[in-house]
């Protein structure tokens, strides 16, 4: 029946987006601000139905989710499949809803021993880019607050790694020392790529450059602009260097929204790798058309 | 007149401390925490009377100040010297002051063209040391919020260099997502040297190491004070990493609180380094006293 009419949402920790879904096409989408960071686990329900009362029926309407609202502090905790396996190793999980209009299923995310790791919503999107890439065999990387580097090979998500990049760049320009010299926006291209450079050769001296930044704008009026461009070079080559074992010599695929991919394309382009793109949400989307079809006790 | 009174003050951007002097002797000292961060220009006069009153005369008292009480946001903006020179490299400037009871005078702090970088306050804690041990050539090491590491000889500052490690490290713990996983205090010995010894050997994976924290709570039930402990480790040993060049096969000493100074001590400690240990307030104080030594308008 998945030519039926239901619901797909991608909900993490800053935002909430729900797709009206017929069969894997979505035909009207809506979102809103209401992050599961900003919500208790009674607050999850109300703040759905707020999003997507007008597209339920009198009965049962399925709804798939995913993201932060299968964690420990979301709607109801999902328990984390180990790798390597299946982007989608589980069947989506029924979880109890006050309101009968509702059948809510929520995918679970991936764990990984050792180094210790884990993922919760990247799993959709990765199951949404193998959907439309079958085959692919190689490396995706999803920039974002918490960047992930994931190594998938036959189907299946062999290994992961996560980096604070995002938040690091956002604590360190918004509230550190800092804060006065970063600005808000503007770009310096060639300020990027050679604290890119810099930093990816020379990667151990990281630690050592941050507040060069600060003294620049003090002695040298170093341009805000300059300064953000050069504060995510150094971040984003000190990330490439430690994935360098993920992309060295594989196809690498980015999947992030344009303006927080764009970086990471242009710095892997440098290094000689030849990055596919995809748009962060028609993957969530796909992925989310694949967790509903290993959905078989669902007869609307 | 060395033997008359005068007041000794060290005004930081969290702190505020002044001793009563007679000659290099402190007689008294009182401290609050109205530290510069927190004050506007104006400010900073009736913040001082508050604190001094009981220590003044009719007559003109000389006050001599180090740290943030002469940046640009300040009292009154001391230029920076470049190095190469004395850590006390010009006469303390004297600055207005409304109340005829203050003879006010700031020391200037230091930079340095290439890398770029800048100190204030550190200067006077290294005349301090100088003074207290003569003729010393090596290194210094400075921790806290924002570490200094500078390289020391024939009585002047050679070279210097900034990691804010310890404001990265505040930053981490208490406002990203790892402040669920981090304890505000506790500590592992273990822990923080096998993160410290990781870090040191592998700089550039830090980047890659950050997460495991949240994910081994996650996962592991990592308990807090460990995580604490650890993230210390890898975040002093990406320090140690880059600042190699400074105290590789050098005389060290750490100038600092106990506190702050005892997990660089025993990182220094771990690598053949056999650091002196020196503390932050005494050097401090004594530096006050070599630069009010250099002034030679003041007769009381």
């Amino acid at each position: 029946m998945t030519g039926a009419g239901w619901i797909a949402v991608d909900w993490g920790s800053s935002h909430l987006r729900a797709w009206k879904m017929e069969g894997a096409r979505a035909v009207a989408d809506v979102s809103s601000d209401r992050g599961g960071a900003h919500l208790t686990p009674g607050d999850f329900e109300p703040a759905l139905l707020a999003l997507i009362a007008p597209w339920l029926r009198s009965a049962a309407t399925l709804v798939v989710a995913c993201g932060m609202v299968g964690a420990r502090e979301g709607w109801a905790e999902i328990p984390y499949r180990p790798v390597p396996c299946a982007p989608l190793a589980q069947v989506p999980q029924r979880v109890s809803a006050r309101d009968p209009r509702l059948d809510m299923r929520i995918v679970g995310g991936l764990c990984q021993a050792s180094p210790a790791d884990i993922l919760r919503g990247e799993e959709t999107q990765i199951a949404g880019f193998l959907a439309l890439n079958p085959g692919f065999d190689g490396v995706v990387c999803l920039p974002g607050t918490h960047t992930k580097w994931a190594h998938l090979s036959a189907g299946e998500v062999v290994s992961f790694q996560t980096f604070m990049t995002g938040e690091i760049f956002g604590l360190l320009s918004a509230q550190s020392v800092l804060r006065h010299t970063i600005a808000p926006d503007g770009w310096d291209e060639d300020a990027f790529v050679s604290a890119l450079d810099d930093s990816l050769s020379r990667p151990e001296r990281l630690a050592a450059r941050v507040f060069t930044l600060r003294a620049e704008a003090m002695l040298n009026a170093l341009p805000p602009a300059t300064a953000r461009a050069r504060l995510s070079g150094l971040l984003i080559g000190a990330e490439l260097a430690a994935a360098r074992p993920y992309w060295l010599g594989q196809p690498v695929a980015v999947i992030g929204a344009p303006a927080v991919a764009a970086p990471y394309v242009a710095a892997l382009t440098r290094q000689g790798a030849a990055p596919l793109q995809a748009q962060a949400a028609a993957m969530t989307c796909a992925g989310l058309a694949a967790a509903r079809a290993l959905i078989t006790d669902y007869a609307p």
